[in-house]
């Protein structure tokens, strides 16, 4: 494994520690260091930033690790030089605008499979590595739960689930000022139950949904299995659905709800805007449409503050906003959440109905993990390992995939959408990697109606072990040969 | 709380105990001894069961409890003359057989709100009492796998789930004569989802599903929700859905799928005899019609033998037949199971698309608590429990409740099933019961064709505690009230 600087400084030094490395990266994104440039010296740097020549060392060689710089012996730092282009993001797809059938095949369960093959590299699924989560913590947390309320975690909690819960989910609605009840709250198995729940509340059978393009697989499947068709939206790679396209399909079809990831879609990453949220939430509620968000990667910003979402801007009680902690914190735990505005009952109703209660344990321990701070802590060193991990994965990728490739930027969430150039086809690289043991999710998953042809996701959602880092290079070799 | 003869004799003792007991019960069953007779004194008795005479009257006073005898000072013990006739059990109702569309109000949530409120006398929900479940054992199993398996027990385990766990259910499975391999069985969260995953696979909007009548309300719901139409078949309270009627039905009928509780009807306690279980599969089979089995009460047998389910008779993989350990075990972990035969693709793509992986520490916990034995040990204790609660509820009903009241006699489960004299409206005795702090199921929820309205369904889940005797004293009272 790589060393860290974290381990190895007091929080002094890993202040400057950044420092040095947030300078050179804002020099070579500038363009002022150019693939093959020296860097400046170590005494150099050292003088002019006030910082120990230790310290400019350590920053460099990780900067190495990460694929940016490259050492020459007895020469010193040069900007490597695979990052022979500017990192381009993916470019916005313009399509035809057509609701679909959504079809796949057994592709979806291999996905999820693969995900449970421990010695498959962990590309795939969006999962983040358990190395990252607060295991030792939730479980001294859980441990304690069952001493203290040992039949109370046995037994069933119905619907909507447990207050303390609900209560402390309500207090974070707070700190985005939004004023929701613990009564407004139901919890769900993950996000995903609480998004079914959502879709048979607002729609039926042969009903289009709008959605983003591209959008999250698992969204198409349920989609596809409720015999929904889903109208594909185009999406801007940065700044989410493109409201004009949302207009003229609103304008020419008649759409029963539509379903977005406004925060660090998974996969593109993109991040809507709180004016485009407003906006959105408000072009909807004019036609009495319902909105469904799923936020579970909001939390997991990169940036100074946590975006908002569209419940934010709902009056009229017509967003129903779903979340978990399934990225978060512990994904197994399968503790997830909706809000849902006028339509609480029904969503209550379908829950009652379909699964009736969740579990108590785990509502129990994840409630006092909240309420004790222990989540807020953890999430701060969340965040920061996710932007090490997408951040090194980008230059890897970008030095190490052939010419034309072009890679998302997230500002948050821990994927990447890869577009490779054209005449790769996702399915191969997909089945091909799967013989190295490489998992990572083809593009066309993405989207009802083959686009995405030559996309690939790949989860950053795990430390870079030298294994990881072996297999993307291997990833990157059975690009190249597609490409040749 | 009345003393319980376990906590008092040697397991000899016990024996000998049971005896006297089940000697007396007989006499009464037969007719040989009828209200108000004398029984054999405690020195003839002692005589003639060969067992001493602090056992007798050991076993006297437990029936004095259980409102079979009552004590006479200076005078010895007399049959209860509560018991002023046998107790009959409910008459097979025989109705117009039309598919409906099922609909309740609020009336399902409110009995779930009742259940979660520990201030409300506990006959509504079909719910055990904690106090009989190994919740120490349970938790001790709990907290090793958070030892052992830390990160297992907070990752994703996507669906079907756990492997050993599965196993352990094949394992019981195999038990029964039937070879379901662990590949063929899909963890769900409780039965409910295996049941909602079913009908979803099997059945569509506006489909006919044929039921039971009386069926248990929440299947009765999840089809209302679904928008599929609900045959309620008429049942016998001992053997279960007339075969003759549903064949009547499925000759005039596109029927798409069945749904059953083949083993100790919730509510009606009903029991398919095998010979049933077989002609209904093969009726079904014949047609091409799956047959969803519920076996949740399955393991709560009072006889000698556990009985079988439909699949052991499914030669076509026909049978979807699901359970869970919430009634049993551990209601609020929400471990439950389908195998589907030759859905279980479609079940699989279901589960994954609706709710994903179910929570990893129940299955990991459950799983090892079925391996080690703990659990087939705590299901004699449970049973035996059951039973007890269920023959005492019955006595004192038949005591207290009005003239005309039949009253169901369960081979298993845990519920009674009590029509009421005529005049009587089970929502009239809710409503009032609910002033009182008393919470009882009104029988018309468990159909959709208002039958079933001077019925209501008991709870008997729970150990017999002076505050839960003179609950349903009270509710007595207010029944007697209500048929004056």
């Amino acid at each position: 494994m790589p060393s860290t600087p974290e381990n190895q400084h007091s929080s002094r030094d890993r202040f400057k520690y950044d420092q040095v490395s947030h300078y050179i990266m804002d020099l070579i994104d500038k363009g002022t260091l150019k693939p093959g440039d020296r860097v400046p010296s170590l005494r150099k740097l050292s003088k002019s930033l006030k910082v120990s020549i230790a310290t400019v060392n350590q920053a460099y060689l990780t900067l190495e690790e990460k694929g940016v710089l490259k050492a020459k012996p007895q020469s010193g730092f040069y900007v490597h030089t695979g990052i022979n282009r500017e990192i381009a993001t993916p470019k916005p797809i313009i399509s035809t605008c057509q609701p679909r059938k959504v079809r796949f095949g057994q592709l979806f369960e291999e996905i999820f499979e693969i995900s449970n093959d421990a010695s498959i590299a962990p590309f795939a699924a969006a999962r983040p590595s358990m190395e990252l989560m607060p295991s030792k913590a939730l479980m001294r947390e859980t441990r304690s739960v069952i001493a203290r309320h040992a039949q109370e975690s046995m037994d069933y909690c119905f619907p909507p689930g447990h207050e303390r819960l609900r209560h402390q989910i309500s207090l974070r609605y707070a700190e985005l000022g939004l004023s929701i009840a613990a009564e407004e709250i139901i919890i769900t198995s993950g996000a995903t139950e609480a998004l079914s729940l959502a879709l048979q509340t607002v729609a039926r059978r042969g009903d289009i949904i709008a959605v983003e393009s591209p959008t999250y697989f698992s969204v198409l499947r349920l989609i596809e299995k409720m015999g929904m068709l889903a109208l594909e939206i185009d999406s801007d790679p940065l700044t989410g659905v493109s409201l004009d396209a949302l207009e003229f399909a609103l304008d020419t079809m008649d759409i029963s709800a539509m379903l977005v990831v406004p925060n660090f879609n998974n996969p593109s990453g993109s991040l809507m805007p709180s004016s485009h949220k407003r906006q959105l939430v408000s072009m909807l509620s004019e036609r009495n449409i319902p909105l469904i968000e799923d936020d579970v990667y909001g939390d997991l910003y990169f940036g100074n503050e946590r975006p908002d979402i569209c419940k934010c801007h709902d009056e009229q009680g017509l967003v129903l906003s779903a979340s978990s902690f399934s990225k978060t914190l512990a994904p197994g735990f399968r503790t997830g959440w909706i809000t849902g505005g006028r339509f609480h009952e029904q969503l209550l109703e379908w829950k009652q109905a379909t699964s009736s209660a969740s579990p108590s344990l785990q509502q129990l321990a994840v409630g006092e993990f909240l309420r004790s701070g222990q989540y807020d802590r953890h999430l701060v060193r969340l965040r920061k390992a996710f932007k090490a991990q997408v951040e090194k994965a980008r230059f890897m990728i970008a030095r190490l995939f052939p010419e034309g490739t072009r890679i998302s930027d997230p500002q948050g969430g821990f994927v990447l959408w890869v577009e490779l150039p054209r005449g790769i086809n996702c399915f191969d690289v997909y089945t091909e990697a799967l013989q190295h043991h490489i998992g990572i999710t083809p593009g066309m998953l993405f989207s009802a109606t083959r686009k995405f042809r030559n996309y690939i996701r790949i989860n950053c959602g795990f430390p870079w072990t030298p294994e990881n880092e072996q297999a993307l290079e291997q990833l990157a070799g059975i690009i190249n040969r597609l490409n040749a």
